[in-house]
């Protein structure tokens, strides 16, 4: 395996917009918290940095002021993109920017095949001269990856890690799936788990990192799992997970993006409407229960 | 309704690539093919024209060579993105270039809610000073729209027409279906059926236009389907249609993308490998079976 990109605690920050534009300075406060709770490293322009939404001069903005403010802590930039030429010109700014790694992920209009995406990654690897984590998230890119395709990809040298989907949350049910994916992968290739709620039980399993959405705007939660899964302390890593059931359950309820966007606003880490036209922040009642919870949880402290 | 842009044969071109960049020359002689034919408007970056895989300036560049090679042809112009400022950037640029209409799908990257998408019509519509198709494609956007939701967004006084998925192919399913969505949206809104193999028998049911893949690439058995629908020739516009039923197991297998460009390349309208990376062309025993069709259907006269 690849270093310290594809281990322990990855936090993923929103990129908060202001008025429809990323907050720079926001941005950077966020970034500048991450590193004093001591993330492992950070990931910017994941699905949670908004990637999507940004152009290519909006990108190397955000790559380069993450690498200014993360102090040294490892970055991993988000290069997805729909074409593989463009991903290819974002893996070049990447690099320029000082990032320690790159994540891909299949993104699609139209539906990709294996060979479609065998080829993107093949194409965009040997553009590069750090690692690359493979990111394989169904949920917004609708492709599915197969265990032959993990394998096909893992032959690539670059690839140092393999971002997978949540797997079941169940304790054992969660050592069976990651037994099969670590039987079908190179020992070389890490495998990160995302999907926050099913994070304890993937990385007990033998997770060797977990992308998480949660540490990119409250690492606290997050880091007090991740070091006890980590260090073997699976009752009170469970424990600590399901301490967070009620955002757990919000994230089910509205996507993981535009819970932790309201979190961020209701502490003050971001303006009001952060997320980025025509994604919508949550509003009425469904705000109010998310300010309930981080009372509850104390997620401000 | 308003006029012609959603009324009759509506051809989606491909946009040819070669060597990966756009081949302007290939695509003028596709838009002049298509105004020789006679179709009743030309639909330049929809999804067959891969609109997703371009930035501003390449798209800017294919809306004005489309209107500059239509010889007055009425042009829809695609302006979907995935942030909203995009798509109002690409309407401004589409009307500068004297685009008829433009047209707009709910593209996600993350998934849209029915507030989402109608802030998003609505922030767009604001702009605009042509009619608006609303483009209704669950295959590429993952959004599914309502009959409500289409009345909401009907109410828009821009939207003309909605570019509907294809209904049943079978004509008393599909006669059900049409009226079931006629009924919920005003009539001075028009309904264009996407899904070729259905077209005919939606034509027959009531909808007002076809937007049509085939017809941007082989618009001669499109039209012949079209004009015997549209005069009320059911029993013609059905069976012109069953004859190509080759062609239509092929969309099935392959998308209705790929299909048309292999038949594009077979033909030489278009230079090989004409898809944008990393959408790949179909290659092996999947191409020779297009040129079998291209042949037995005589598409190539």
């Amino acid at each position: 395996m690849t270093g310290h990109v594809a281990t322990g605690l990855s936090a993923f920050p929103l990129t908060p917009l202001s008025d429809d534009r990323v907050d720079e300075s926001a941005y950077a406060a966020i970034i500048e918290r991450l590193v004093r709770a001591g993330v492992d490293s950070i990931g910017a322009l994941g699905s949670t940095g908004s990637y999507a939404y940004f152009d290519r001069e909006e990108r190397r903005r955000v790559a380069e002021a993450t690498v200014r403010h993360a102090a040294g802590v490892p970055v991993i930039v988000g290069i997805s993109a729909l074409r593989t030429f463009h991903a290819q010109a974002l893996a070049h700014d990447a690099q320029a920017a000082g990032a320690s790694a790159v994540m891909l992920a299949p993104m699609s209009y139209q539906p990709l095949t294996d060979d479609d995406v065998m080829g993107l990654y093949t194409d965009v690897a040997g553009e590069l001269s750090v690692p690359l984590v493979v990111y394989d998230n169904p949920g917004t890119t609708r492709f599915g990856f197969t265990p032959e395709l993990y394998l096909r990809l893992a032959e690539l040298p670059q690839v140092a890690s393999i971002k997978i989907p949540p797997p079941p949350a169940e304790p054992t049910a969660a050592r069976e799936h990651l037994a099969r994916l670590r039987s079908a992968v190179p020992e070389r290739v890490g495998l990160g788990v995302s999907g926050d709620p099913s994070a304890a039980a993937a990385l007990l399993a033998g997770c060797d990192s977990w992308y998480s959405v949660l540490a990119g705007t409250v690492p606290g939660p997050a880091l007090a799992i991740a070091r006890a899964a980590l260090s073997g302390r699976a009752e009170e890593a469970l424990a600590e997970s399901a301490g967070l059931a009620p955002l757990w359950e919000l994230f089910s309820a509205h996507g993981s993006l535009r819970v932790v966007a309201a979190v961020a606003e209701i502490l003050g880490l971001a303006a009001e409407n952060c997320l980025p036209r025509p994604v919508l922040g949550l509003t009425g009642a469904d705000r109010t229960v998310v300010e309930t919870v981080v009372t509850a949880l104390s997620l401000g402290k």
